[in-house]
């Protein structure tokens, strides 16, 4: 017998004789899971050769990182985040058809059961931060129009911050809409200029970033869900451009599809059409959705 | 610009997007095992391809797994031995030279300053279990003996437990013993005979082997550190070849090199001669120390 049949441990076949030890009886996909994460943790062990100081650290880091997480702070999903690992499985399971708008991370900020609103009404219930405009069409991949779609965004004011960040200073659902697209596909409603702001950075996770040399900051953006029967629910952002963290989105969010433009109007026929006090920002964006399968 | 230029994410260059925000001041150590563990994280993720409810699940465990950590038990240490990831860190650290003996896992249950004995002492000191003589040679890579080399030995009681599990059962420093070798190199001192144990697994590490499944068990073995000027020390086991987890201890400790010979002695004059009341179990084995490098 060799020592792969006899379960003995060598560094060579050490992912082997883990992966032998599942039972037959295994739940399949289970199997098929664990041995996959075995394979690519003795790999990484392998090419990174850790001391046994440095395991010990690893240690320390994922238990730090178990500590830190509770029903209202979950760290290990921001050490997903920070790896890209979320955005990942995220494209993985919203591979869309060519012309379909992108997904993202939907984020822990969601909020269910926001009131629907008429076309045109302003979500932010506060008149605080710059006025911005936001309109465009929902549109099937043939480029025609969803009447029916719903459409469920949420955003941070000029602060950086969800108002379920800040109750009691921001309005309840300030800067969140529900809205519902007519027989044409469009969507107008007004908000305010979104801001940058960090992933909560006091715990590991921020620790790790500081030691990467790398900022706890996401770009500015608006989260989407949009729903429409017969069709695949988006979840997705839209980002501005030109915030200074729009190459380096802590969580890595940003595809360049989900670039949007943010323009600022300053046009006094059109500063007197809108019927605002002065300059406003502009995001014309169109989604399309994938059908559903 | 190309995509990855911009560091906007897709699914072929996620690893990449995520390694080139590591900034270039970084620790160099640091910024080569991220990167690694990065590369290696999204290849497994793109193989198992997880859903989201999935990666919900891996989270839930990584939470749990630190939360059943504490001062006094690490779950996570469980969950890298289980994975064999304890045993290959050990292996990677302590490749020797032809002809020494290979080590294995220290364990938790080493316990410091245990007092000297002399060659032939008995360290079952509550005369429970098997008796069992241990001895043999201590030797260097051209099989000449080592003088002064200090033996650090621990093992469990009949029932499987160490004495730190079992305070105001077993004696303190039951099963425990330090020894030093004459001119000679030779070693011998009674013990009894150990029994195999589970790890414990009464928390998320237990229930993963459970589902995959898998027994905690860990076969019956001696602990030992082996130390002696000019010498690497050495941390190893000896096994019993004959227990029945032998070929599946849950940790992955056993090399085939550890393997031990456990005699059951029956022989009257063997018995007469050694001065014990019946039968006895007698281990005779060599270890080889590699020099310091």
């Amino acid at each position: 017998m060799s020592t792969l049949e006899q379960g003995f441990f060598t560094e060579e076949n050490s992912a082997e004789v883990v992966t032998s030890q599942i039972a037959a009886t295994t739940e399949p996909r289970l199997a098929e899971v664990i041995s996959a994460i075995t394979r690519h943790l003795h790999a990484a062990v392998k090419e990174i050769e850790p001391t046994q100081d440095e395991w010990m650290a690893a240690i320390k880091f994922l238990t730090e990182t178990g500590h830190k997480s509770d029903d209202w702070r979950q760290e290990y999903i921001l050490l997903s985040d920070i790896f890209g690992v979320s955005m990942l499985v995220d494209a993985i399971n919203n591979r869309k058809p060519s012309g379909a708008s992108e997904s993202t991370v939907l984020g822990p900020f969601h909020v269910p059961n926001v009131p629907e609103m008429s076309m045109g009404s302003n979500i932010c219930l506060d008149g605080k931060g710059h006025p911005m405009l936001i309109k465009g069409r929902i549109l099937n991949t043939d480029g025609n129009p969803i009447e029916g779609a719903k459409i469920d965004v949420w955003q941070t004011n000029d602060d950086g911050f969800y108002d379920v960040q800040q109750k009691g200073i921001q309005p309840d659902f300030n800067l969140r809409g529900v809205f519902r697209t007519g027989s044409d596909g469009t969507y107008n409603f007004w908000g305010a200029k979104p801001r940058f702001y960090p992933i909560p950075d006091d715990g590991p996770v921020g620790k790790l970033l500081r030691s990467l040399g790398r900022h706890p900051y996401r770009p500015a953006h608006l989260h989407y869900i949009l729903e429409a029967r017969g069709y695949e629910t988006l979840v997705t952002h839209i980002f501005d451009p030109d915030d200074k963290y729009i190459q380096s989105d802590a969580v890595f969010g940003v595809k360049e599809s989900l670039l949007a433009k943010f323009d600022l109007i300053e046009d006094p026929a059109r500063i007197a059409n809108e019927g605002v006090d002065g300059p406003f920002y502009e995001v014309v964006h169109d989604f399309v959705l994938a059908p559903s399968s």
